[in-house]
């Protein structure tokens, strides 16, 4: 299968490496920095089960999606509407378009863009980049679809590529299940720089996190989403599983780089004031991570 | 007059270099550091009207307050029972009390240690330590108490000492107003570590003020307190006047040292659980300084 993978973030690089590596043509558009070191030494990936130089094929080149049966959006929710316009001329009339993003609107924002349906995937995988062409993987690494995304065989592929993939007919209530856990932690682990787990054993870290919880259900109730499974025990679980992993959001601000929050709890704050809903502790969460990123300017290049 | 201020931090040195300045006779009880500065160079007093090495009195002992017509309790917040179980034997039976402290219930506080009246004092001034015995002043230093707390001789007193004291038949709504500040102001310098002018210029930041002052007015409210002017004013005017100025809380932080947010957006949460009204913004602002002030775990000793 021809596979494209449109951002070359740590998301990006861990699914087009694996797939990449079950024999897969796979191309990474990406950053200059990312693509370089990617040309000369190849992806190195550094997950829980391997260690390995992957010579993947990298380019900075939107042109390069051309040919692929599908593609894989993997750029940060801040740049959709960007990564989309790009590849607009060049996605192949009969690919596939998956999202793999964060927040719950990527799909239809895109879909939007190109004018194509476009699948969400929902993302579980704890990775990030460690420098350019550096990939260090710390967990899981699962997606969630739904039942018209991908046929039988392209399931078969992802699976034996080491990337299970689980079919829902509700993956929008799974992406507003995932939009929950990122909204109790992503912010509070940037604004106090800490791990899931040191938040979690905070009693007041996790009345503020049951708070954040509450309204994003709230929201959702509204939206008439039926958010599967129960958000708390997802938030109990994250401390568990995942106790010493900082937020992407954290690894964003850390790196002064624009983070995903307007995506996240910014995402539920509009929301919230469409629906006439109070959601003043995603307020306070989203205006201080806001805060935090006006100290820095630094502008952040489409592709990721 | 002799006068004895409990607490040689920022405020007790503010309003203790100026009184002894003055020509009464001051002692300040204070942590080792500074007094050992205070005896070899003075209090080195640099405010905006005048910069001076100021040989005030200065002891470790709070037997040292014996004596005194006059006691100012100055220390934080948070060691106010402390201090007042060390003051209680060494109390002169006429001496007035005066508490100049942050938060609204510190004078209550005292009195329930030292079965004495305490009259409350809201106090308007922009200072900070910079070292040992070396107190910067940035602006103001107005002093507001009630009817009876000091005969008029007291009174003209403290404005001969350059020390504005006005007079208020509602000191607990005075407190309160300054409460409100402290919450929109504190927590959110601190945790941003940036000024209130930057604070106030951010779209997001006013918005989250202005949820966290109505949270504070619906809990004043409940508690029939009847908070004086216009809260949202107050809280431009801080801005527009201390545009510079970092909150006394984000000093604490950046020092390493416990604050005071307990007795700021804590005592608003715990007032509203009490009272059964949600504060989700100061409960956010209040989590997040409890996290941050986790991280270190420096003992505070008492007095400041």
């Amino acid at each position: 299968m021809r596979i494209a993978v449109m951002g070359a973030g740590a998301v990006g690089c861990y699914y087009g490496g694996m797939l990449f590596r079950a024999g897969h043509q796979v191309i990474l558009i990406g950053r200059p920095t990312h693509v370089e070191a990617i040309h000369q030494h190849g992806l190195f990936m550094d997950t829980t089960r391997f260690r390995a130089h992957v010579p993947v094929r990298a380019s900075t080149k939107v042109s390069d999606i051309q040919g692929a049966s599908l593609v894989l959006c993997c750029v940060k929710s801040s740049d959709t509407e960007n990564a989309a316009a790009m590849m607009a001329p060049f996605v192949e009339p009969n690919a596939i378009i998956l999202s793999l993003q964060n927040g719950v609107d990527n799909a239809r924002r895109l879909h939007a863009q190109l004018l194509r349906t476009v699948h969400p995937a929902v993302v579980y995988v704890a990775a990030e980049m460690m420098g350019p062409g550096h990939l260090k993987h710390h967990g899981r690494g699962e997606l969630v679809v739904g039942p018209s995304a991908m046929s039988t065989q392209m399931l078969e592929a992802f699976v034996n590529a080491g990337v299970p993939m689980h079919v829902s007919d509700n993956v929008v209530g799974e992406l507003w299940a995932k939009l929950i856990l990122n909204c109790a932690y992503n912010a509070i682990s940037a604004i106090t720089k800490m791990p899931y787990g040191l938040l979690f054993e905070n009693e007041g870290a996790r009345d503020l996190m049951r708070v954040v919880v509450q309204e994003c259900l709230a929201v959702a109730q509204r939206e008439s989403i039926t958010v599967p499974g129960d958000s708390w025990q997802g938030v109990e679980g994250i401390a568990a599983t995942m106790p010493g992993q900082f937020s992407s959001t954290a690894q964003d601000l850390m790196r002064g780089r624009r983070s995903e929050i307007d995506h996240l709890n910014g995402y539920i704050v509009r929301r919230g004031q469409s629906l006439a809903i109070d959601t003043p502790a995603n307020q306070a969460l989203y205006s201080i991570v806001k805060l935090l990123e006006s100290a820095f300017t630094a502008d952040h290049p489409c592709p990721t």
